[in-house]
C-alpha cells in the first residue's frame, strides 16, 4: 500500500552514501587519518565570514516578522533584484527580478523546471557523465529520460551521439559545466557548436529545445579555464543555481531558477515552473537566507585550498601513469580505472581504506570519481596507496 | 510547450493572495489604518526571543561546516531525537528519532506523504472546509481527490457523509484540527468516533486507511479547548507538522513528518515518504533551522494577543447577530454570510475596505474566513463596518 518507485528510491541507499558511511565506520576502527575518503562532495572550506556577519546584522536590525515571515512564493523582490544585478554586472545578462524564482537549492529548482516543461510524451536528455539524481527528477516530473554516452577522454560533448539522440519529442537537454563527476568545463567552442545544433534541431522540430543549465559549480573554476554564461550563447537556456558550493552553504537550501526573458515562451515557462513548484509544496525559500543572499551576491569562494588539492592529486596521479580528465572546475577528479573495470578498481581501493566512487552511477563505466574537497593530508596520504594500486594492476 | 496544469497553477493567483495585494494597494490610497485586511494567515506575533539567542549562540559556537553543511536527508539525529523527546513528554507518544523526517515545512511534508501513499487508483479525502492546496498536492502526487461536505455549523465531522465517501480505493483522509479556515477543534469524542469508523472500514477493505494529520496549528488553542494527539486515538496516523505558526517562523520552512512505529507498514511508509521527497528535490531541511529547533522544541507561542483578538471579534460579531463557528484554535474565524451568499457578502465588504475571504475556495460556500492575526486596532476599527453590513442586509 505504498508507492513502489518512491519506496525503492527512499530505501535503496546510494552507492556514494554507502561508501561514506563505510568510511565513518572504518575511521572508528583504524583511526580517521588512516581512511582516505574521496566519496562525498561536501564543501570543506567554511562559508565566508561575511555570511556570519550578515546574519548577525539582520538579527539586530530586522524585526522578527519581516525577517522570518512568508515571502512571495517567487522570492523577495530585493533578493531577486540583487541576483539580477549580479548576473548583469558579470555576464551582461539583461536579467530582471521578474525572471528569477528563488528555490530551496538547485535540486528542487531542477524538479520545478522539469515539472514546468513536462508535456505528454516529452523526453529530457543528459550528457554522460551526469549527476545520478537527474534521472529520478526527470521521471518524477512525468518525462522520459535518456542519456548520451560520454565523450571520452575529453569530456566535452559527443556531437554525433547527441545528434542521434535528438528526437522530435526532446524538450530539454541538461547541461552541467563545471561537471560533476568529471570536473571538466565545456569550452566556448563546444557550447557554440551545441547552440548551433540545438537551434537547427528546434527549427526542424518546430518547437524549442531548452538547455537546463545546472550550475552549482559555476564559481568553482581554476587556472585559465572560463565558464561561459550559457544564456548568452543559446537563448533558450534556463539556469538552475545554488549557493551550496559558492558560499559553502549546502545544508541551507538556497538557490534560484533564472528564465531569461529572451527565451522562447519565457513568461509561460516561468509560470509553469512556479506552478510545478507549488504542486510540490514550495511555499518560499528560507526567508533569512533570502535576505543573506540579497547582501552577499558579490562574494566568491576562496578556492586556494581546493586548487592546491587539485594540483597535488592531478600531478601525483598523472605522474604514476593514471589517465585523468583535465580538472578545471568543481571539486572532482575523474580517473580512468587502470584495468578498465571501475567497480573492481574501487573495490580494491576500498580494501586499502581508499574510498572512490565507480563511474557506473554517473553513466560512465571504466572511470572513477574522486572528490578532492578533503584535507591536504588526506591527498598526500592517499598517493602512496594509488601508487601501490597502479603497481598491482 | 509547457505543462498545462502547472502553468494554470503558477499563473492563476489565489483569491486570497489577490485580496491581500488589493489591500496593499488600497492602503497606499486611503491609508493603512483605513484598510481592514483579514485575508492572509501570516503570524503577527514575533518569534520568541530565545530563537534569536539560539542563532547567535550557534553562530558563535558551531563551526561553519557543521552549522551549514548537508545533514542526512531525513534530518539531523539530534533534531529528530529532540522532537521525539518533546512528543513523548507531552503526549506519551513512544516516538523515536527513526520515526521522524525533517521537512521544509508542512506543505512539502504533505506532498511527500501523499507521494509515498500514491498507489494506482488510490483516492484521498479531505473534510470541508479545508486548506485549498490539499487538492493540487493530492493530484500532483497522482492520487484522486474528493471532499466531504462540511458539518455546518458545528464544524465537527459529518459521519454519514464521510461513511458514504469511504470507498475501497480511499488510502487516506486529511485531518486538520485546529482547522483552517474554520478555527474549530475536533473534540476527543469526534476523533474517537472517527477512529472507530476508519478501523471498521479498513477491516472491511482489507487495507489501512491512513489519517494524514496536518498540524501547523497544534499549539494555537484557546480557553478550555484541548487538541488531542491523534496517533494516540488512531494508530494509522501520519503527522505533518510545521514550526511556522508555533514559533512564528513561516518563511523559514522547517517542520517534520512523523510516522509512528505502531502504524501499519510504518517502515515501508517512512521509506516511501523519503523516496517521494527525494523525487521532488528534497536534499535536507535548512541546516541552521534544524539546529535551532533541536534547542527550541519546548518553546510555546505567546497567544495572548491572538486570544484578545479572537474574543473581541467573536463577541462583537455574535452580538450583532452574525453566526460564527466556535473559535477554539488557529487564528481564523468562520462567519456565515448574513444573506447566505459569501461571494456577494465579501464583495460588499471589500467596497468598505474590509477584506474577508469567501468560503468557496475552502469547499464551504455561504461562509467567509477572517484571519485575526492582525492588530487589535484593526479588529476594533472593523466592527462598525460589520455592523453596517449587517444592518444593510
Amino acid at each position: 500500500m505504498v508507492n513502489a518507485d518512491a519506496y525503492e528510491l527512499g530505501t535503496n541507499r546510494s552507492c556514494i552514501r554507502e561508501l561514506f558511511e563505510y568510511g565513518l565506520m572504518r575511521a572508528r576502527v583504524v583511526g580517521k587519518d588512516q581512511v582516505y575518503d574521496f566519496s562525498l562532495g561536501n564543501p570543506c572550506i567554511p562559508a565566508p565570514e561575511e555570511v556570519r556577519q550578515t546574519i548577525e546584522t539582520l538579527l539586530r536590525e530586522t524585526d522578527s516578522l519581516t525577517l522570518h515571515g512568508y515571502t512571495s512564493a517567487v522570492g523577495d523582490y530585493e533578493t531577486r533584484q540583487a541576483i539580477a544585478d549580479d548576473l548583469n554586472r558579470r555576464f551582461d545578462a539583461h536579467a530582471q527580478a521578474e525572471d528569477l524564482f528563488i528555490t530551496c537549492g538547485a535540486a528542487p529548482g531542477l524538479c520545478a523546471v522539469l515539472g514546468g516543461l513536462s508535456v505528454p510524451g516529452g523526453k529530457v536528455l543528459a550528457l554522460a557523465p551526469y549527476f545520478p539524481e537527474y534521472k529520478p527528477f526527470t521521471l518524477g516530473a512525468g518525462l522520459e529520460f535518456d542519456d548520451v554516452k560520454a565523450d571520452v577522454p575529453a569530456f566535452q560533448i559527443p556531437f554525433d551521439a547527441l545528434k542521434e539522440a535528438l528526437t522530435p519529442n526532446v524538450v530539454a537537454l541538461i547541461v552541467n559545466s563545471p561537471n560533476n563527476p568529471a570536473g571538466t568545463v565545456y569550452t566556448r567552442q563546444t557550447l557554440s557548436r551545441l547552440s548551433a545544433l540545438l537551434t537547427e534541431k528546434a527549427a526542424e522540430f518546430g518547437h524549442p529545445i531548452y538547455i537546463i543549465s545546472d550550475e552549482p559549480y559555476r564559481e568553482l573554476v581554476y587556472g585559465d579555464a572560463k565558464v561561459s554564461f550559457i544564456p548568452k550563447l543559446y537563448k533558450d537556456t534556463i539556469v538552475c543555481y545554488s549557493y551550496s558550493k559558492s558560499l559553502s552553504l549546502p545544508g541551507e537550501r538556497i538557490g534560484y531558477v533564472y528564465v531569461p526573458s529572451a527565451a522562447s515562451d519565457s513568461k509561460a515557462v516561468y509560470g509553469a515552473v512556479a506552478g510545478a513548484a507549488r504542486k510540490m509544496g514550495h511555499v518560499c525559500a528560507p526567508s533569512l537566507w533570502q535576505k543573506v543572499i540579497a547582501r552577499c551576491t558579490a562574494l566568491r569562494p576562496d578556492l586556494l585550498s581546493y586548487d592546491r588539492n587539485r594540483r597535488a592529486l592531478y600531478e601525483g596521479l598523472t605522474e604514476m601513469g593514471y589517465t585523468v580528465a583535465k580538472p578545471e572546475g568543481a571539486f572532482y577528479l575523474f580517473v580512468k580505472a587502470p584495468n578498465g573495470d571501475s567497480i573492481a578498481f574501487s573495490r580494491l581501493a576500498k580494501s586499502h581504506d581508499l574510498l572512490i566512487v565507480p563511474g557506473e552511477g554517473f553513466g560512465c563505466a571504466g572511470w572513477v570519481r574522486l572528490c578532492y574537497c578533503v584535507s591536504y593530508d588526506t591527498i598526500m596520504g592517499s598517493l602512496p596507496i594509488f601508487k601501490k594500486l597502479m603497481d598491482t594492476l
